[in-house]
């Protein structure tokens, strides 16, 4: 990810082995990298969602991981290790890759003969993880680039795409699910735009797509969540590309309360709905998204407040009155059937069962 | 509309012929009557939102028209009357009732053979139009309580409803048109609760809809727009009702923009989705409502700004990049298709322009 012209990733290990990660709590207004040096860093990190994203939470629980390995005791440290791995695990339940990285982390520390191999083995894994993130990133990318530049040979016009929530290099270690594709489109010089759905309650395409897309000077505008039905009704959106937080062996997704809400006008309008996605994010064991992906319930006061800037400072506003109640679900689950194909680092393939088999022929359950 | 014990409408005429408004621009945070003077006032009410909502518009520009034939010139004020509806028109270019509330009078006056005359007319015309509009609303919540009794004499359970942006009391005279039926069923004493979308940009739904079934003490919660998706794939959404700005006489309604999206869900999930319109709504020269209504684009900061209130001070805080553009508009169409009925102050019926033209003989093109 370039900011101001500088490389960054969105978490890395320092050479004191503390690891750093971008405060994205502060953005768009301030620009912060903070040092987690404790497990209890890592689980307010990612509670807090100073760090969030499908990727990203991955890797930092990946990270956490190596932090609860420093903090081991002499003894009986898997104990130790499989308590920490579940208290990462806890911080949110909806995300799948956290527990894909914790249980990687586990596997991988299984045969530490010494508590000092131990640390050693954790460092590796969790730094595998990140690379490894930032790479399918990358394949995702260019895979998903091939559906960007069929649409300009097609059109000959500028390539809008609609995008919700972010799933952007922030959300990852590197380049974004989402987004990654754009970048590559923009890199190659395809005249290219992107709606960013604002993405109530936390605003993440207000606060980190748009901030990221400005970074890197990719054309964008900012709409409200509501104004997607309409821009597709207009024939102003080519192509839909989200991330996810999980998706089901049968290709159903979680993802960012709002999403299904678009996968429905792009069905519709004839929108081609793309949900880009590394392979950790996929639960092998679910089939029935709708029914079996838990959905994240968070605080009420996320609704009920919007952050901003005022006058310099970032406040807290109450929108509706004091007494009102408010409900505050995470994610909602997009049928496989109104997805045109998922953006993997292997390829694309249908959203269905068999077509995800033949891709991932190792993992399905 | 019940405000702390007392009834009250959104505008009323005073014994000294200047108009009253409650304004909506304060609230939920400020309750606050300004008086209109002069037809800047008016001109200003409507295009800043101190007024807003179909019925009200209405109501406002016909007592704009009084207020014009108060400032008419001894003589050609005809002329002068023609010039103040056509501003009065301009103000917000997707709201049928302006027009209609304006020709409504322009064809009252026409007779006038004096001056004295034409404020006479005007101003038992605009009273007959607020008052019409109250009636109207009262009939649509009488019939829309049908539809509320049936689910709940099926379920025996308390009745849930969606409702987008605000087409409640404060968006007409009185009653509302999507609120009605709720406020009839809960006056009856059926068990309802109203899930509330907080209709970004300006936040109708969290401010003005929340706030007057607080005032009511209807059972409600507020909700992000994205979340509708969501609660109907739980079972948690019984009906959807909805207002609506202008409505072809095929029945295609454009409402506040998220409106299509909701559609979408209802239908996707079987749920029943209801357009409640007093008559006045309709467009009945417009058949194709997503290629023929105008759509009003409104000022961008409307997105990038949000208002609250923030250590007892209302503020409007800014949510993205200084430098991020956004794109405003204000409604979406929802195609009849989706719809399953329109609730009017005559009664009940499917969204096609033969059951239109059979409740609407005299008016349909």
């Amino acid at each position: 990810m370039d900011i101001e012209g500088r490389r960054y990733r969105t978490i890395w290990l320092n050479p004191d082995d503390t690891v750093s990660v971008i405060n994205q709590e502060l953005l768009p207004f301030e620009f912060k990298i903070e040092v987690l040096r404790s497990s209890a860093d890592y689980l307010r990190a990612i509670r807090d969602m100073r760090v969030r994203g499908a990727g990203l939470i991955g890797a930092t629980a990946a990270f956490g991981m190596f932090q609860a390995a420093k903090e081991a005791p002499e003894r009986d440290w898997q104990a130790h290790m499989r308590g920490r791995a579940a208290a990462l695990e806890a911080t949110r339940p909806t995300a799948k890759n956290l527990e894909w990285a914790t249980r990687r982390v586990l596997a991988a520390i299984a045969g530490a003969e010494s508590r000092a191999r131990l640390v050693e083995l954790a460092r590796a894994e969790a730094q595998a993880i990140a690379d490894s993130d930032a790479e399918c990133c990358r394949a995702i990318g260019l895979h998903g680039l091939e559906l960007i530049r069929a649409i300009h040979g097609r059109t000959g016009r500028t390539v809008n795409v609609l995008t919700h929530c972010n799933a952007g290099a922030l959300a990852f270690v590197d380049y974004g699910s989402a987004t990654a594709p754009v970048y590559a489109a923009f890199d190659e010089g395809i005249p290219i735009h992107v709606w960013v759905d604002e993405t109530r309650p936390r605003n993440q395409g207000a606060s980190l797509t748009a901030w990221e897309l400005g970074k890197h000077g990719l054309p964008h505008t900012l709409v409200c969540d509501n104004a997607g039905g309409l821009l597709m009704q207009r024939g102003l959106v080519d192509l839909v590309i989200v991330g996810a937080d999980r998706v089901t062996a049968s290709g159903d997704a979680a993802n960012k309360i709002g999403t299904y809400l678009k996968a429905l006008a792009a069905r519709d309008n004839g929108v081609p709905f793309y949900v880009a996605l590394p392979s950790s994010t996929f639960d092998w064991e679910l089939r029935d998204g709708v029914a079996e992906i838990p959905i994240e319930e968070r605080d009420m006061d996320e609704v009920r407040f919007v952050r901003g800037l005022c006058e310099g400072r970032v406040v807290k506003a109450l929108i509706c009155p004091e007494s009102t109640k408010a409900s505050n679900f995470g994610f909602d689950v997009t049928p496989a059937r109104l997805i045109d194909g998922l953006i993997t680092e292997r390829g694309i393939c249908d959203a269905d069962v068999g077509a995800i088999k033949r891709l991932f022929p190792e993992a399905s359950a």
